[in-house]
């Protein structure tokens, strides 16, 4: 691997070009941010931590007939990833309602969603990711009717497969935040699955195990990365 | 009719008991507002041109069988209803890409909509109304699923018979905003149907004829209604 200019900067990974033409070098940084990029720090070995779980998870949900993007890790920061064209929507799945949707409706933080519950947000910083539906999406072509129903059918899937795991260590899955791309024919599930992208609260104590520690200052965030990467992904 | 104390004040209307306890009172007042109340003013007669358009297009809809709480008009700006359990969902029907929709989305103001898009808000002002989708409506318990997608085919249905009548008044139905309410076993529509639910654009100019003259500063707002209201409900 090169040390090349990246062919995508975001906000927590880079995005190389690799000499195969159909893999791509995702580097995970060490850069944090919340907020639409409002509060940003770099936390030593951050991005060990979430390109560890994202792994780990991307190979089990394989094993269970979920198709991502992942290939390989090169390195403990480094995947090999097929190269999506990326569809600008985030699939949120929430089983316990927190976050936006207590912010926006009335509902109380603890509350469970039972079916989950899915929420599709147009991923546009600027615009801080206002809320979309299945027919805006439609009409601005990012999907048909029915890929997104499609789409919501494997984000379902995923919970389930997640919360098998997140409750083996003690954790309820909150919510989290999917996003899929095109690769040829088919949309295959891609970015990260990990401390950044879910919400991730202590079965007991209810205590935040995931980004919003660092959002809302809840104590130390590596610890808390380090810990849920050891105890989903194993010893190191 | 007593003056009494209104059970319900909103924004432009105010509501009030009926001797009959199948009936409620609407008085159509000049308030007009925008930007969730933070632009107000009192237009003379600007009440009863909305009612008088709201309750035309309320027996026209009821004629090509959608039915709505309207009863009957007591005078020009008091409306007799039957009484609802409102639904705190607002219903938007989309034909041409117009105000939020432009602002939070990629899509350029004109941009027809084919099939219409139906956009859903959760009714709430200091929230600023945010986007709602099917699955919050049925975790806060508001609609069932089913109920959703009937008040969507009738919301789909009033469009039709809309667009018939601002088509043939040579003004095009950009959006408009439609509220539901419970009465007894059904759902009914609700609330009014005027050029502050609607947006409706000249044909020819593209000119605003509806509130955002109002909201936007476009010219003279009662000469706007009064001509609507007289090219859509007849001569007065």
């Amino acid at each position: 691997m090169t040390e090349q200019e990246p062919i995508y900067r975001g906000k927590a990974k880079s995005i190389f070009r690799s000499e195969n033409p159909d893999e791509l070098i995702v580097k995970f940084r060490d850069d944090i941010t919340a907020f639409d990029g409002a509060k940003k720090d770099e936390l030593s070995s951050k991005g060990v931590y979430n390109a560890k779980v994202s792994a780990y998870l991307f190979r089990y949900l394989e094993e269970n007939g979920v198709r991502s993007h992942f290939v390989r890790m090169e390195d403990e920061r480094t995947m090999i990833v097929r190269p999506l064209e990326m569809i600008p929507v985030e699939v949120i799945v929430r089983n316990i309602a927190a976050g936006s949707l207590v912010r926006n409706y009335p509902i109380e933080e603890g509350t469970p969603l039972d079916p989950p519950v899915i929420v599709l947000d147009y991923k546009d910083d600027e615009r801080h990711d206002p809320m979309i539906n299945d027919e805006i999406i439609v009409a601005l072509g990012f999907m048909t009717a029915e890929e997104i129903e499609a789409v919501k059918q494997t984000a379902l899937k995923i919970n389930d497969l997640l919360k098998g795991k997140v409750d083996a260590i003690g954790l309820d899955l909150v919510d989290f935040k999917l996003e899929f791309g095109r690769h040829g024919d088919e949309i295959l599930l891609g970015d990260e699955i990990s401390m950044d992208s879910m919400r991730l609260w202590d079965k007991q104590t209810h205590a935040s195990m995931d980004k919003d520690v660092y959002r809302f200052d809840k104590g130390d965030v590596m610890t808390t990365y380090a810990e849920v990467a050891k105890r989903l992904a194993g010893e190191e």
